[in-house]
């Protein structure tokens, strides 16, 4: 039976591993599917890409639920097939979000935290298959993820059948690398006894009912590497402006130079200002987030970072081939927990977290936008960056104060689609410096947005969208007929700068 | 020394009474204060009266953080008074609402569970005095609050001073109506015990120190009663949807006949949605919520109603003359909370409720206004509808599909101002039907609202406008430069309704 098979431990499922087509081909039109997988990392591969393959032959639609953004090209490829009818609850994928947008198929755009519970309380379409991608199986049937957990245990718990992806690709060390804790329903739930980012409280697998295993195939195709960009003078100078927050936080006694937990949004804006701190006097740090990207292993490595819990690793391709050739380094520092746990507002609450997010665009009272250009357009989703803001001791989102080379000011007088409302922002930075909205009501929060964020090129426009508001009076002046006037500005002249 | 003074358990206390006018004296020019009061229950009124006639003679201002609403006229003379730099986290006084909106007071409206928080951490202001109405103090100086704990637990903790004002007219028998629980500082906190609405996880009254209590005030004037409007026929059809909605979740097998513990907005929509429960097959219910209003008796005299958590009692004059006269029927059913718990995320998500809340306006992709008429004038503030809409099981937003006689749509292309977002509503009701928006898309959900919750004389403008939207494309799809059309066209004619 070979090697592999080792992987499998409870001897009575070594029978039922089979080939990727042929658990492909027990899934059928109208059939609803929750996939591992959660920032490119950990998804189920192989099974998904057969899927895709019955398209070229058959006409068939699928709901497909995951933990987050997919890697291995399989939101491309789902796309293109056309194969999916409603996607949820992250997505990140360009050709996807174009047939999301074109209205080909449809997208449910929610909390990270909040699809578990949508599953227990049978409020979305119940899933037929679970198909979850692992290092291993245990003799109790106890599914061992790889390098994410996000919605997985959940998935599995309540998919009528799970298919199992083992990848002989990933090291078996990366064993006790995950703590799965379940919140149970509602009824009689207790309180989950978190109390420090490196508590474990669960298991180190997905417990599920072996009756339930339909199927496992073998895989060895590894996650797809992330791409970071190097950082730029401005995501250096972002960076620096949440360095000069955080002293100042110290200076005013609200925190120590071991902060406290941080949660960081992906990309490369987050990773550059991570980065910023492997070369300050900060200590001992904490993580407390989804995905752990690079920067999190260079302050590892840099021993500034203690410990760091998250919900997935995604790593670019040097610094993962890096990171699992000496996993030993990182095993005692690293937990990954299922999605609702990371995001868990109670848990948020409870820890303090320092939330560094990104925003697309945000307005003069401090509302953000994260996820619609112009209002319309779906970008990637809201992922957890609402479970974060709403919750932590300190929510700050960061943005560069222009795209399109000027073209576009990230500050504007009302943004499109709010995503985090004015009571849910208490920082926001750009290259240019910080404003710090916490206590502040709506007219002393516009000029130091403007002041303090705005690129100066769109100053004195914001400043004039302003003054006019305020000759209409209100907690939150505004000039409601020119409010998107800048959209339109921009789809006729290519820029919203005024003449 | 007279029997008042029995109301004063702790012998070294009762050489700290003074009379309103002495404690009012010591309040300073700049200074901040917190008064207990929530929704017009249990609010300081003694003291800050006295301070507002300082006005006449005086010119001074002062920062005021409250549980709620006040009642007594506090917030009106408050304004007409012009003492009032900023105030927070909630009001509903029109009065104030003017002084507000023309910039003449600042205004921070925000989550009524973060303001613990923010005294915590030192975010806000720090308290010279707090201001806290009670019917007694104990042996140990604890403060035993009268019908609100509101935020008046985490005032006297951290306000640099405490001026007690004792309420005589409150009976004594309101001792171990209140559960008194502090969450701690981030460091170390432990997860807060509560698992069912009626466990009792801390203490009977409000531990202080002692050395803080500055001055004891005796008073005899009672909370100012709330005014119940009477249901018509759209509160009744309101309320009649909402039955339907249970019913069908029922059905589901997503609820049982006890339904889950609900929390209820305040206003005559939400008191006539919970009276609707009387007469039917729900039992054993359970609250979790902010203020018991007149309904929540009710139903308890109707034995429908089990047991109901809060942080605040406001009933009408009728049903307070009747509920404190023969309160021991109610005392083993009712505990009143800090704002904190009764509205913490954590804790909403762990008992999983059923969440009912009032909308100003809502738009065709469910984005909820809760707070500003026209997108700049403040109406009251967000409140708690927040804490509760993004963590709860359900979260229910109710209105009445119109407003001034017709001229005024609830149900509009694009919210003026975002409380809610798309993210954290699931369910929307006026007295037309209901929309289940919850795992919907957004291009699923506007044809929703539109056919079950908006008014048909609005109907086919909201389609024309979906419509042509639809031709833009988008995952949200809008014509940015008629968003707020509607509002203009009431502006200039009276009507959102096109000619």
């Amino acid at each position: 039976m070979g090697k592999r098979f080792e992987r499998i431990k409870a001897p009575e499922l070594q029978e039922r591993v089979v080939s990727a087509e042929e658990a492909a081909s027990w899934i059928q039109d109208g059939m609803t599917l929750g996939l591992s997988g959660f920032t490119q990392a950990g998804d189920a591969k192989a099974v998904p890409l057969a899927l895709a393959k019955r398209a070229e032959f058959e006409t068939f639609k699928v709901n497909v639920y995951t933990g987050a953004s997919l890697g291995s090209n399989i939101d491309t490829v789902f796309a293109q097939s056309g194969i999916v009818h409603k996607r949820l609850p992250f997505q990140s994928d360009p050709v996807m979000r174009r047939k999301i947008n074109e209205g080909a198929m449809l997208y449910t755009d929610h909390h990270l935290s909040h699809t578990a519970e949508w599953i227990r309380d049978g409020v979305i379409t119940p899933i037929d298959f679970a198909i979850i991608e692992a290092i291993s199986i245990t003799k109790d049937g106890m599914i061992i993820p790889t390098t994410s957990v996000g919605n997985s245990a959940i998935f599995a718990q309540y998919a009528k059948n799970v298919i199992v992806e083992i990848n002989t690709e990933q090291p078996e060390r990366l064993y006790r690398l995950h703590d799965i804790y379940d919140t149970g329903t509602h009824e009689g739930r207790n309180p989950i006894p978190l109390t420090h980012v490196a508590d474990r409280i669960g298991t180190t697998g997905i417990p599920v009912d072996m009756e339930k295993i339909r199927g496992i195939v073998f895989t060895d195709q590894i996650d797809s590497p992330s791409t970071i960009v190097p950082p730029d003078s401005e995501t250096e100078a972002i960076a620096s402006h949440l360095l000069a927050l955080l002293r100042s936080e110290i200076k005013a006694g609200r925190l120590t130079e071991k902060l406290a937990p941080i949660q960081s949004g992906v990309g490369s804006v987050a990773n550059s200002a991570l980065r910023g701190l492997i070369d300050s006097e900060f200590h001992d740090l904490e993580m407390y987030s989804e995905v752990l990207q690079d920067a999190v292993f260079d302050l590892i490595d840099a021993d500034v970072l203690r410990f760091a819990s998250g919900s997935a690793i995604t790593l670019s391709k040097e610094k993962m081939a890096q990171v699992y050739s000496d996993f030993r380094k990182y095993e005692d520092k690293i937990v990954l927990r299922p999605q609702e746990i990371t995001n868990h507002p109670g848990l948020i609450r409870r820890l303090g977290l320092i939330a560094v997010n990104t925003a697309l665009e945000f307005d003069i009272y401090g509302n953000v936008n994260s996820t619609h250009v112009s209002g319309t357009k779906m970008m990637n989703g809201i992922g957890g960056s609402g479970d974060f803001a709403r919750n932590s001791r300190l929510s700050i989102f960061v943005s560069k104060s222009t795209a399109k080379g000027g073209n576009i000011s990230s500050v504007v007088p009302f943004v499109t689609h709010v995503d985090h409302t004015e009571h849910d922002v208490d920082v926001l930075i750009t290259e240019h410096g910080y404003a710090d909205l916490r206590g502040l009501a709506p007219r002393e929060r516009a000029g130091l947005i403007i002041e303090n964020c705005a690129d100066p090129t769109y100053r004195d426009q914001l400043s004039g969208y302003y003054e006019e508001a305020l000759t209409r009076g209100g907690q939150t002046p505004h000039v409601l007929e020119k409010a998107f006037s800048w959209y339109q500005r921009l789809a006729e002249t290519g820029s919203m700068l005024e003449k």
